[in-house]
């Protein structure tokens, strides 16, 4: 299918220059390598490439979640990785749930994972309506903006939708949260919690067993890269060490 | 939705004691806390439960990937784990893919995690019939027999499959058969190749390069289980160290 | 030099089958690949093999930390780990001590590696009669019990010895202790504390702080090993996850 | 005992600012708090502190391997961490070693902890001048020049020393060494060797393997730092998940 007007793509050259743009005629993305006019893409292929005026080559690539991470999305919250996104997707059901609930939206990342990884209508919540014109800009490059409600409210105040397949807190207090959403989850539906520090998972934990949360597991994702030299393969030197701590489990009644 | 006869059911009565049963109306499950008649389920909910003769509460839940690993399902072969299930499926662009092609089969737990996880048709390629036969049996239990297409033939000798949105392979020479899944696929789309041994990384990952697979990474996901008690949290002291390397990366043209 | 009565001998036969043994000619050492007399290796050298009756050869060692987990010494206490070991002794400035106290005893493996790796003289605190009692059995099999004050006190009540170059506890409450372990260091000496759960961190770490420690790490030590076969090398799958943190730091004055 | 000319001291200001000098009247330490005369250091004891002309403190300590990484030696080859050398030194029976054999020298760091950490001998090789240069300059600030022997050498030429109590060996191919290295040994003495590849690991293993060391393990030591906050403790986000591989084993007749 060609490229057409408004489709996202990511124009890759190499590791380091990764771009996720959204087609506009008018636009035009500038690397260090050459520049490329948006509409020259118009028509092209996903997987086919272009040759800059460096005579680099530049691979036009449909966007995966891993791609949410290079240029192109704005963050100024911090975001959930892939490792962790992958794992929190599974553990939610993915494929098999309708809707979805979030909280804190921040930078729309996860928001726009669900989105794309699935067919639910998510709902998400944030208190900082700045937070919420970011991951709307970034879910309408991804094309996923009308698959989402962008909610200015505090969800420790409630959860307004009902038979909930599945909540998902990143947030500091989730403990303050979790008794409402626990009413707004269909019985069996999982709720996942991700935080940062080691105290506030001791406080999640026994906040959701209190509220009748079961099958509790408090885990942790952590990647490794490796690089490939012919000869030489090894783990990268250095690499990120820690982004959060998953803490999961399905309601009971 | 009340359960009926045929549907898939975790029976969680705690940590150690998961069981996955399909309903069926003339069948048992014994356990050390109590027998459970199939039929005393039928036109119950999931996320309800019942109490066995010893007193112990058991949760009937609805199944995610986690529930594969349960008592259940058969797994003569050694498994794909969740934690790598989860980045692999991310990688793969689930929810935005409509055929995938898999080799080997093996349990059929990733063939599964992928009908789960997506609307997906999926052709899975295996040498061995048995294998296929313990896949299909799995399948059944979780109902997605029915969007996956087991096929007894070595893939090394070709992909009958055109515009593949996705192949995953899970071999012990995947090298060998990267040339000819590079033609299955739709540019653009994503091969994932998951290897025990760090010497299968440097073959792979040039087998990829060499073909026109860019943007490829290996990877390895470490998953790390904390205890959660009162005043004590702590990473659990044993578990599972390594089950191997992921390399992804997307076809160009 | 030849072996005689009342060496520490290392009997290894495979990587399951290490025996830490100390010469006794009346004794004698059964293994399921056949029984060694005592008396029978008295006049061999270490790194020497004698030929068991099943054909298999058994070669004797000169012990070292590594050998203290093999079979021979009692361990009714969790002891630390080798990879914990060796990042406390040189985070104490091991080869620039003379003197170093140390609660709780426990097993005495630290104890034990703190003899064989140095000079210093080692005041072991333990407020239970039978942990001594099994640290002093340990220490006698490797020859260092001479080097060694076992004492039956609790450490929170105070330090007997005076200008110690180096403290290490591995006790419940650390916090407790810290306030006078502090006052019996020699200015710029190392404080060292292991302990298993996340909850205790934060506790040591201010109780440190506040004493006047300064350059105060926490730290967690991994170890991974590797299987190797030819053209086969991967981490291996199960192993241990968590022993415990390491929090150190110095005396300022 | 109060500092006097020469001693080696560690300045250490907080953990970005720490500098390892040896006390020298002509010399200053400039930092950006303020600047140190060594003169002015003389007389004073490690563990106390003088004020800068900011007001900050500057706190004098004993050097312990931990320093060797602050500013002040010179590191222009890849150098070993605390993490893999505290446990190198533990294998290699540090305290009950008289004679030490190691290649190559590189930046001197494994040479100095060795020297610091035992009271054996140590004869290093390394093949470039320059390097030795650098080690015997680092060697000189921590006051352990004289137990070190600088050789100019291939190791994989021949060690000349006899009755070696353990060989290290960090270099490109080791396998070209071990047969030489083993002939240095003494029976049931340590061999280790570091290497950062994995390819490296498998040819290292059957050399030592073939060449008659058993109890050969491979292994790898991961360092995760904890940030203390209150009421916030987590891992560090970013951090050095890889430097090498330790495969260690002993020599058998």
């Amino acid at each position: 299918m060609p490229l057409k007007e408004g489709d996202p793509v990511v124009v890759w050259i190499d590791t380091k220059r990764v771009y996720l743009i959204k087609l506009d005629k008018e636009k035009r993305l500038d690397t260090d390598k050459g520049v490329i006019f948006h509409k020259d893409l118009i028509g092209l292929e996903y997987g086919s490439s272009i040759t800059l005026s460096t005579g680099v080559k530049a691979y036009l690539l449909k966007p995966t979640i891993h791609d949410l991470y290079s240029k192109g999305l704005k963050r100024p919250s911090q975001v959930l990785y892939p490792k962790d996104i992958g794992y929190i997707l599974i553990s939610a059901g993915i494929g098999q749930i309708s809707k979805v609930v979030e909280a804190g939206t921040g930078s729309g990342f996860l928001t726009i994972a669900l989105a794309l990884s699935s067919n639910a209508k998510i709902y998400t919540y944030d208190i900082r309506e700045d937070m919420l014109k970011v991951a709307r800009f970034n879910a309408r490059i991804l094309g996923v903006e009308d698959r989402i409600v962008f909610k200015l409210k505090d969800i420790r105040e409630g959860v307004d939708e009902k038979d909930v397949d599945a909540v998902f807190l990143d947030m500091p207090d989730p403990w303050n949260a979790i008794p409402k959403v626990y009413e707004s989850l269909v019985p069996s539906a999982a709720l996942i919690v991700f935080v940062p520090t080691i105290n506030q998972i001791e406080k999640t934990y026994f906040a959701m067993k209190n509220s009748g949360i079961i099958d509790i597991h408090v885990e942790e994702i952590i990647l490794r890269e490796y690089q490939v030299k012919e000869n030489a393969v090894r783990p990268k030197n250095v690499g990120i060490m820690h982004t959060g701590f998953i803490i999961r489990g399905r309601k009971s009644i």
